[in-house]
This record gives C-alpha cells, structure tokens and sequence, in this order.
C-alpha cells in the first residue's frame, strides 16, 4: 500500500488549544485521523510527524525519499521564513501539497509570502482541518494520475 | 436541491485549445461537467457563467445573492487587479472559493498577489481542472457544516 | 436648465443592502433622488446612471460631452485601479467631483490611492449620502462660479 | 448656541497674497467670515483659530474638548508630517473635517499622503474657499444628525 | 488576402477631438484608414475594431484566432493595468504589436509599465497617427519573413 | 541631590483623559508622581515637564544640561517623525530613555520607526505608567554605574 | 512560590565571552543569577532556559504552558526572523516581555524589526544586564496588577 | 541631400556573431546597409557610427548638431544606465529615435527602464534588423512633417 | 542698505559647544559676526534670528517680507521633515539659500532628502561657518545681477 | 598539526543525489575529502560537519572556539535568512570564508542576499566542489599570513 | 603658486548653447575664465579639463595627485551614475568640492542623489556660473585654514 | 600555451598607492605578476590590461574573443553600474571569473549588487591580491575540466 507523509510544522502540536478562533477545536490527533481514513478510502496509508524544528521538518523531508509518495506539509510559520524547507521539497523531487488551515491572505502581510509555493505542486488554504482532507485527496488524485 | 455557481473569469472560455502545457486539455465545458457530477454526488446542483468581463463578473456575483448558497470561483487574471470584484464578494455574503488550475505562485509576481484572497472562504490552486473538483467539494461542506 | 451627470460605479447598485456599517442604510435610489432635489433646488436638473463595468463608465462620461455641463462620480472600487476613467475625464473636458461614501483613508491601503483624483476638481469623502449633496452644491457653485 | 471651531494651519496667514494662483484671492479672514455665515444660517457660531505651530494646534484641539462640537481643519502641510495632530484629533473624540483649498492629489507625491485622514470623520479638499463652506456644512449635519 | 485586426481601446474612439496637443488632430477613422491603405499596399486587408471595455478586447483578440493573421493593437489606458489583455495575447498565438501615439515614456510613471510588451512582439509609440503605420509595416514583415 | 529630567511630550498632558483603554486611567500628574517616588527612593529628584511644542521640547533638553544628570522622555507622536529632537538628544550628551505607554510595535506601522532611538540609552515599551517607573529606575542604576 | 520562565536565544551562551564592548562582562549564569534574586524579592521563583534552536525555543514556550506564569525572553537573532516564536508566544497566552541588552536600533537595519513585539506586553532594551532586571520587575508587577 | 545619424552604441560591433537567438545573424553593416538603403529611397543620406564608450557617443550626438537632421538611435546597455545621453539628446535639439532590436520589456527587469525615452522622439523594439528600418521611416517622415 | 535675513533652526543655538567634531567650534553669534562682515563688504546689513520651533521659522520667513531681500537659511533638522518651511518659503517669494554646515550627504540616509531644496535658490553645504558667508555672498550677487 | 571546520549546512547531505544539473554529481563525502587532502598538502588537518538545524550549525561554530582555526562554510539556505549564523561568526573571532557551489547570484533574487556576508573574510562562489578546495586554500594563505 | 584643477564633466562643453534657460548663457570658457580669475585674486592658479568621458574624468583626477592641492568639479550626468568617480575622489584624498550650476533638487527625482557627495569636501549648487567662483573660493579658504 | 586576460577596471592602476587598509601594500604589477606566475605554474599565459573606461574594458573583452581562452576580471567600480561590461560577458561566451579585493559585502549597500554575477562563472572577494590567485587557478581547473 503507497504511503504518504503528513507533516506539520512549529506550534501545530498545539492544535484545538491554541487560539480555537482561528485554528478550531480539532487536535493533531483528530487531523492526523482525518488524514489516515481519506487515504485509507483511496487505498494509501499515511506516516504522520510534526516538528517545531527547520532543521527536523529537512530531516523529514530527505527520509520521505524512496519511502513515501508524497507529502502533504502544513509548514506554519516556516512557510513565510524557509529557504531551506524550499531547497528540500527541490531536493526530495516528491509531489508535495503545501497546507494552511487559516486563510492566510486575510492575515498579516508576512503571511502572504510562501517560500516553498514556487516548489510545491499546488496549494490548499482556509478550510479549516477540511485543508488536509482535500490536500491527500489532491495528492492522491496526482500520484494516480501521473 | 441547493445550487452552487461556477464562475469563471477572462480567458476561461478558451480551455483546453489555450496553453495546454500550462492549463491543461480539458475545455471549459468539461471542467463544468465535473463540477456538476460533484455536486451532485453531495445533492446539490450547479450553475455555470463564464464572462472576459470584470462588470459582467460582478453581475453574476450579485444575482447569486437569493439563488446561489455558494460561488467557486476562478477569477483568472483579475484575480490580480480587480477591487471590484473583492468589493462584489464581500457584498453577497456568500462563501466564495477561489480557484486557479495553475500554480499561480511559481509564475510571474504580479500573479503572487490577490485582491480577493482576503474576502473568500479560502484558496484552492495548483491542480489543474482537479482544483475546481476540490473546491465544489470543500464549499459543499463547508455550507453543510455552517 | 443645465443638466449634472450623476455616475456610480461597481457594486453601488447594492446601496442600502451591502455593508450598510461602511455604507448606510439608504439605497442607490435615495441617493440619487437627493441628488436630483438638492440640483434643482439651485436650478439644474440630473441624470443618474450606474454601471458595474469598467467600459460602461467611460462611455457615460463620453456620453456627458456636449449634453451635461458637470460630473458628481463615485467610481467606487475603479477609483483604485482604472487608468480608463482618468484618460476619460481628462479627454472630456468637464468638472468632475469625485464621491465617496466611506472615508477612504480608514481602510486598506489600496483604496488611499486615486488615479482620478489628479484630473478632477475637488474629492469629497467619508460623509455617507451627504458625500453627493455636498459634490453637488460644489459642483454647482463651481459651474456657476466659472 | 453650538460653537464649532474653524482652526488653520500654517502659511494660511498668508491666504490671498500667497501663490493666488493655487489658493485664490480671498483672505484668511474672508474665508473664516464665509464660514460663520454658513454656520449661523444653520443655528450654530464659530470660533477661528490659526497657528504655524504644530504644538499650537494640538493645543487649540485640545481647549476645543468640553466647548466645541466639531471642527473644521485645514492643517496645511501638517496634514503630510504630523502625528501629533492626528494623536490629538484621536484624544478629543470630536467630529474633524480635513480641508484643502487647492486639490492635493494633484500636486507633488508627498501631499497625497495624509495621517490625519484615518481619524477624521471624512475630507473635502480642491474648491478653493468653497471648501471652507462645505466642510461647515458636512460638519452641522453629522452633528445634527448623530 | 491576409486580414489584420487593428484593434483600438479606451478613448480612442475620441481621437481628433480629445486632448489634441497630445494625441493629434486626426480621428479614428482616419487612422484605420491609413492603417488600410498601408496594408492594401502589401497585399492585406484590415478590420478594425474599438472597445472602451477591457473584457470587450478580449472578445476582440479571442476572435481574432481563425480569422486574422496578426494584430495591431493600441490597448490605451489598459496597456497599463489589465492582465487579462496580457493573457489573451498569449493565448491566441499571433503577432502582436503594441502601438501608442504619444512617447508614454515622457508621460506619468504609471504610463512607462506595459502588462502586455512582454507578450507583444514588438512596440511602436509616440510618432502620433504614424505609430500605426509603422506597425502594421512591422506586422507584415513579420509575418512574410516567419 | 542629583536631579532627573521627566520630559512629556504632546498629548500626554490629556493622559487619563485620552483613550484609556490605550493608555490606562493615570493622570500625568499620576505618573510624574510615581516618577519621582521613585527617584527619591534612590536619592534622586526630579524635574517634570510637558509641551506639545517639538521646539518646547527641545528647549527643555537644552535647559537639561549642567542642570540634570539624565532624562526619563516620551516624546510620543514625535518620536516618530522629529530629527531636531534626535540632534538635541545628541547635543547635550546625558543619558535619556525612551519611553512609550502603549506597546508601539502592536500599533500602526509608522510607529515602528523611531528617529530617537539610536541615540538614546535605551528604550521601555508597553507597561503603561509602570514604563516611566522603569525608565526612571534604569537611569539612575545607569549614572550610578557608569 | 509563582514561577517565571528566563528564556534566553542563540549566542547568549557566550555572554560575558562574545564582543564584551557591546554585551558587557557578565556571563550568561550571572544574568540568569540576577534574575533569580530579582524574582525572589518579590516572591517568585524563575526557571532559566536557553537554546541556539529556533524549535528548542519554541518547545520551551511550550512547555511554560500551565507552569509558569510569565517569560522574560531574549530571543537574540530570532527576534529578527522568527515567526515561529511569534506563533508560539501567541499560542501560549502568558505575558511576555522581550529584552534586549544592546540598543538594537543602534545597529544594523535588519535588528530594527521585531517579529514578537506586537504579541508581547512589552520590550526593554540597551541597559546591558539590567535589562533583565528591569524586565523582571515588569513582569512581576504586570502580574500581579494584572 | 539631408543627412541621418545612425548611431549605435556597446556590443552592436559584434552584431550577428553574438547571441544571434536574440539579435539575429545580420552584422552591424548589414544593419547601416539596411538604413543607407531605406533613407535613400526617401532622398536622405546616413552617417554611420559605433562606439563602445558612453563618453564617445555623447561626443558622436555634438557632432550632429548643425550636421545631421535626425539621429536613429540603438543605445544598447547605455539605455538603460546613462544620464549622459540623456542629456547630450536633450542639449542637441535634434530629434532622435530610441531602437531596440530586441523586445528589452520580455528580458531582465533593468532592461524596462529606459532614461533616454522621454527625451527621444519615439521608441521602437522588437523588430530585429527591422526596427532600423521602421526608425529611418519613422525619423523621414517625422522631419518632413514638421 | 538693503538688509538679508540670517535664520537659524533647531539646536543651532549650541553651535561650538555641541559635537564640535561635526560643527566645529565657533559659536552662533562668531557665525552671526561672520555674515554680518561679509554682508556689509557689500553694502547689506543683516538681521539674525534663531528658532527651535517649525512654527517660530515660519513665522519669521513671513516676517522677511517686505523687510528684507533675501534669506540665507539653516534650517537644521527640519530641512529632512518640514514642509510647512517649504511653503513658507514658497509664499514669501524671497531669494533663499539653504545652508549646511556639514556635508549631510555624508551622514544619515535621512539627512539626504531636504523637502527645501526644491524651492530655494541653491544650497551651500559641508563648509562648516564658511558655508554662510559663500551663502550670504552667493545671495547678494544673485540679489545684484537680477 | 592545525586544524579547519569544513561546515556544511542544510541539503547538503543529499549532495550528489540533489538536482545534479546546479550542484554537480560529486557527494559531501568527496567534497570533504578534497577539503581534507587540500589542507594536508598545506599541513593542515581538517574536520567536518553537517547540520540541516540552524542551531546545530550555531553549536558547531561555538565548538570551533579553540578548537579550529577557520571555517570554510556553506550554509545553504540558511546563508539567506540566518541572522543567527552571522552573530555566531561575529562571536567566535576566527576567519570563515563563505562557500556556494553554484553562483548564487544567477538564481532567484533572495539568493543573492547574504547575512553572513559582511563578517566573513571572504566569499567564494560558483565553482562547484571546487569552490571548497579554494576556500581551503584561502583560508590557509590567510591564516599563515596574518 | 598652488595650483587647482577646474574639471568638467560630460556636455559641459556645450555650455552657453544648451538649454540656457536652465544652464545660462556664459560658455565653458567663460566659466574657467572666471575661475583662473577667483584663484588668482588668491594666489592660486587653476589648469582646466573637460571631458565627455567617464574614464577620462578618472584619470583626470588621477593626474591632479602630487599636481594640484584641490578639485573643483562638475560632474555632470554622472554625478548620479558613477561610481568610479567617487573612488577616484576617495583615492586621490585631495579636497574635491561638487558643483552644479542647476538646483538639481529642483529637476528629475534621478538628479538628487549623488554618488560623489559623501566623499566630497562639500557641495555648492543652483547659482549658475556663479557655483563655480563660490566653489572656488571655499577650496581655497579651505586649504589655507587645513 | 593557452592564455588568460587578466582584466583590471577603475582605478585599480592606483592598487598600493590607494586606501592600503582597503586594498593593501601591493601595486597593480605586483598582482599580474602574482597572476603570471600562478599561471605559468598550470601550464597558462596571461595577458593583463587595465582601463579606467567603461568602454576600453568592453573593447578588451570584445579581443579576447579568439585570442584569450578565459578572463580574470576585476571591474571595480563598474562592477555596480555596467550593463554594457555585462552584455560584453554574454557575447564573447568565454569563462569570466569575477574578482574583488575587498569584501564587498561589508562595505556600502550599492557595493552588494553585481550587474556582471549572474553571467560570469563564479566570483571571489575579500582576500586581497589572493583574490586574484585563486581566480586564475579557479579559471584555469574549470578550463581543464570542460
């Protein structure tokens, strides 16, 4: 069964408790759930990992190569400060879906900035924890269709 | 059976026959199609405009307003340029979904900003005539959520 | 009796139902039968007209060359972005004031900037429907003046 | 009797001998008797006031608190540089029309720029001394109206 | 006989009557007439359209496939803010040249930024009715030689 | 008794009155007070002054030196666009600091910069009157140190 | 006893060992040491941290969720790039205070920016050591005032 | 019979043996040829001159003066760094037509600001060899008019 | 004996005892001295006046009129932030030369824009005292040759 | 016997399996086998390190204190967004030269920013693995010259 | 007799012919001539170069080294684009003072900024030939008071 | 025996006479001759010229072509400013190593940009006359290896 990664950056350990207005009452746990039966439905398993480290996203990232079949990465805060995180989505050469729970458009100015878009194969903001459901459905619908 | 509007900007009419490498060889209408079978398969039905009119955009957002219970929308170019369109969808206070087929952000700059970005539900692009099945799809649950 | 272009532009013809914290509770209607007694009340007589489109605008103000002697403009959202409007106030040879509702500058960024503003005689903003009594008693005191 | 303040900024002094073909040939004080006209043809008096100091404007804001009921502001080039005045206008949590005689958006950049426009209630700038008599006007209605 | 479009838009229909120190004394009739004869010359014809909406330029340009073999295009005011212009021209796959009578260069800074020159094949401008006929000699060339 | 400067700048004499929501219930009689219970706990004294004047207060640094042994300043809105208060600042060669009641980098953007700061000792934001308490503090431990 | 957190960022490990001209002589333990005593004249009790890692910073924060009741934070460098620790400092809803021991708006442009400072209560900086004194008793006093 | 300047400035000497996907295979003396050519079927003469070096240019447009009746102008690299030009078009009182062979708005950024534009008469870009031509054509007819 | 206006701005009141490194060690009134002997070497007579206040120079330029024939002006730091001094000496329509006595290119970003220089004759800077009287010389010549 | 840190930052483990077009097919293990013969040949031992963590590089700069006595550094990524790395350079006091394999000013523009840059010795960029073995060689020239 | 260099940049040999309603009517001959005339009246003689050329500027001013003991120089146009000249100036660390007969802070925003400023001894602009003998002058007065 | 053009700009004739704490103690010979035995030691020749002119340095590297098999090129301060030296690069399709004594990047902020970069194959700055060594072997291992 393919596998992907779902991958989630700094402060998203905090999920359901942290600012509920923005981010909802759903925890990691719950999103991470969501992830593994939608891929589940469409015959893939997921591997789940969350880092508040630049430098533990990378790792992620590198050992996603020959492993998985794709990613699909809440980059938090990283999305708007990472060249890093962009050289290795490059790096990795892995379809990777770029998630925001928020609509960071409507948010501060920095938050318009993506480092990794450029990188990724498309981009899913606004909706909430429904953000990861539509990215392994994208992904999912990608890898088949590629 | 609530009915959601497809609407879809400059350019849009010209599918499939337009730059294949960049947006693909499904036309308009197939892309219509699909949004029609989505809905459906949620109990909702669709209806679809396609105008190269920034006016004629702004029209078919007002006349959403009592008919519609929800709009996606892919503005194309005037996603970059248009206040008036920004000012329709906040006025309708109906969820809006933006859309682009292309990854927009790996394109040139100007194409990087959105004057509706702030005002819509959330953004769906980078997936080619498969963002348009993801929005349908999160504005379907979104409305049954609300 | 000397007759005064009335022209509103994108999203005004929701008045009264859109916003009505920016905007107020009186519609285009109201607003433009104010206008049309505050005119005559100084001997002139009004047409009104209002148009989502950016090319419906220019030919109303082409249209005003030789039949109105005056302009009172809320060009709304195209305020911001229509290099259109300023070529055609500037090509038709007529006073111009320039209407808005809301006060502008307590918004965002892109609306503190005009393209029209540098070819029209005076701006007037920010006192809701009285905006377009006071354009039009400015408009013709100037006219009367000149 | 309900008193408004007519206050001027600096160089206004100098009105009708300075640049006429900017601003004009009538005085400082002609402007300010146009406006106690304007004003007791409505029921209320003024009180005009005039400094080139920055500091004796925010004072004369100020003293306007607990004895005015509005105020009608030409802050001249103030208008471009001070945050002191808009922090004041903020502070006394009266009614401020902005004024200008000549049209601003029409001349060099940095008079297209103003900080006390986001705190004003709105702003009528390019007809000359008329300028004066619609701000009167604007001002007595907002405060008869609220 | 190769057909050209002589593709004209905001304003332009004003030509001889509108701001003549800048644009000259000779209407648009006269230009697409000159534009005909130069073309006649070289054995094509010409139709010649004019818009004063952006959406209406793109019709334009979208009917052009097919039917034209290239286009002559003063694009007016929307050279400066329309993307949707832009993504036209590089959807229907012809040559186009960018015209404008006056230096645009010697203009508002706003005047020297074309949304369009990078997709054009070339630009022609300030030589007055000239500009025209110059392009539609450089569009043939063009054509013959490729 | 080594003597302190506690200089106000415009609109802190409205302090209690103004906004309290931004800048607490404390008079400025409230502050200067805490201001030199302070001092006196330390063995100092303290002067106290206010002015709107951008040339009050440099005045008022003038008149520190050979008088004072350092500075305790708000200059408020001046902080942000005064040079002649930078160049006082640097001509008497006392130690000042920077105070600010609100928290100015969680306001608008032109309060970010302050032209004061680098050639102050240091800077205390965001603690209400509890800052001048600080400021008052970080000043003597300062000059009894250096 | 409440406790506060004393969190310190990259290279003030090295303090007291590091461009002693501009950070002073006293080593990191000193500092961490004068907080300490600070804390405990007022009844409190601190637990001091430090990290060069961006993510150990974050985990810190963190972890002061439901343990400490207010931080003192120095976030060195990151205060310039980091929008995690902004993120984070948000997600934690304790009072934070950001110190500086250099006046950073003496140096370079780039240590002009604070990313934290609008979600913390406050900022100190350019009183070398004493800054965290001076931080620590803000804290407090926030605190308990609070 | 009246004579032309066609000037051509760095890097045109190696015309046809440099980049030739951008600038074609003609040599520069093809280039002249081509001018020579066009200019005597209108009854002109050309000169013909080549200098690497911005001082030798400014020196080449002197010396039309009282010589020469117009100048075709390829300022190549010059265009777009040179002050000196500007001035030496201006100082000469001749008019002069900016060439570029290639369209310079489809390549690098500093290649879309020209400082020679608002003092030439027009501009031409894009045409290859052929925008020699249409500039001779356009300077011919330009002169004869006027 | 005609008579020049010698004005001095903010914190020039200190020279010679402020930063002497920078403004060397004469004092105000050496400098006063030093015009006063140039000025009557060519039959003028000069009055002196100093002002920490934007207001107090302005008042003082309206005083020029009428009274003396030229204005040779240090306006220390308002020159970088004060337009109300522009206008003013827009409105007296006396000859100004804006004095520096250290080369402000040469130091702060900010200190490189004056928002007079537009308006005065000419400026005269990095001279230390020597810069007024090539300032008072340079007016009178101008005063004599007009 | 001497010794250098050879430190590579963030992807550049994947070195030779990582988009070999721009970084060439030769693996971190070959490149620090050249920078080790390198410095033998010069008597000069070499030990390397690779981080993907920002902190972890700051970690290995502080061992370096002592220890080594330079540092040929290629921080990847965080070249453009660490202000951590250069306070770090800053603080250990030992000659760093700056590597890239590829030239760095020939890819996207916030490549060609580097916060290190200034507090290096030098930079060496766009010779692929060489550029490491001419960094050795520089850094041993310099440290026996010095 | 100390000798000084008049040196002239590019189309100052027009002088006299150019434009005199900006740069008068005196030709660069006269110009010398008045200031061999200047130097003289002190005991100085002046050698005078003008060259169109950047490089020749260069040497120029490499030749004055161990030759002349000061620099009068107008750059001209590259005042604003050099930036070898300014490390000429800085090289040779002789006096250089910088003219400009026109008040370049009243033309395009391009001449306001000047490379060659802020290694200049100071700068004299806006008085016609006049700038010249001032500039003469103050080096003068400047090497015998050094 | 293959040959190199070590190509030296701007004042770089002065290196050892000018600035030694920027440049060093060795001239302009010292360097080649460094340069000639670096060379001859890999089996290469070198030819060295300098000019002081935009243009000469675009002449040398238009005669390399055919002669020189790579080029050493430091441009000083046209570095900053040349287009044209970069258009020279482009053409003559010969590896260019682009050299600078100094570290640039720690010097003014218009030293950071490079025109040339982007087309040359890689750059080496800040270890003074080494810079020039370890280009030649830089150019040399790159022309042995391709």
């Amino acid at each position: 069964m393919p596998e992907l990664l779902i991958l989630n950056g700094p402060n998203l350990n905090l999920l359901g408790t942290r600012q509920p207005e923005v981010y909802g009452h759903q925890t990691l746990a719950d999103v991470e759930s969501l992830c593994a039966q939608t891929a589940k439905a469409h015959g893939f398993s997921v591997v789940c990992k969350q880092s508040n480290s630049e430098g533990g996203l990378v790792d992620a990232l590198h050992a996603a190569r020959g492993t998985q079949v794709g990613v699909a990465f809440n980059a938090g805060a990283y999305t708007h400060t990472s060249v890093a995180l962009r050289d290795a989505i490059s790096a990795i050469e892995l379809p990777v879906v770029e998630i925001h729970m928020s609509n960071v458009h409507a948010r501060e100015d920095f938050r318009h900035h993506s480092y990794m878009a450029p990188v990724c194969l498309g981009q899913i903001s606004g909706f909430g924890a429904d953000s990861y459901r539509l990215a392994v459905e994208a992904l999912i619908r990608h890898i088949k269709g590629s």
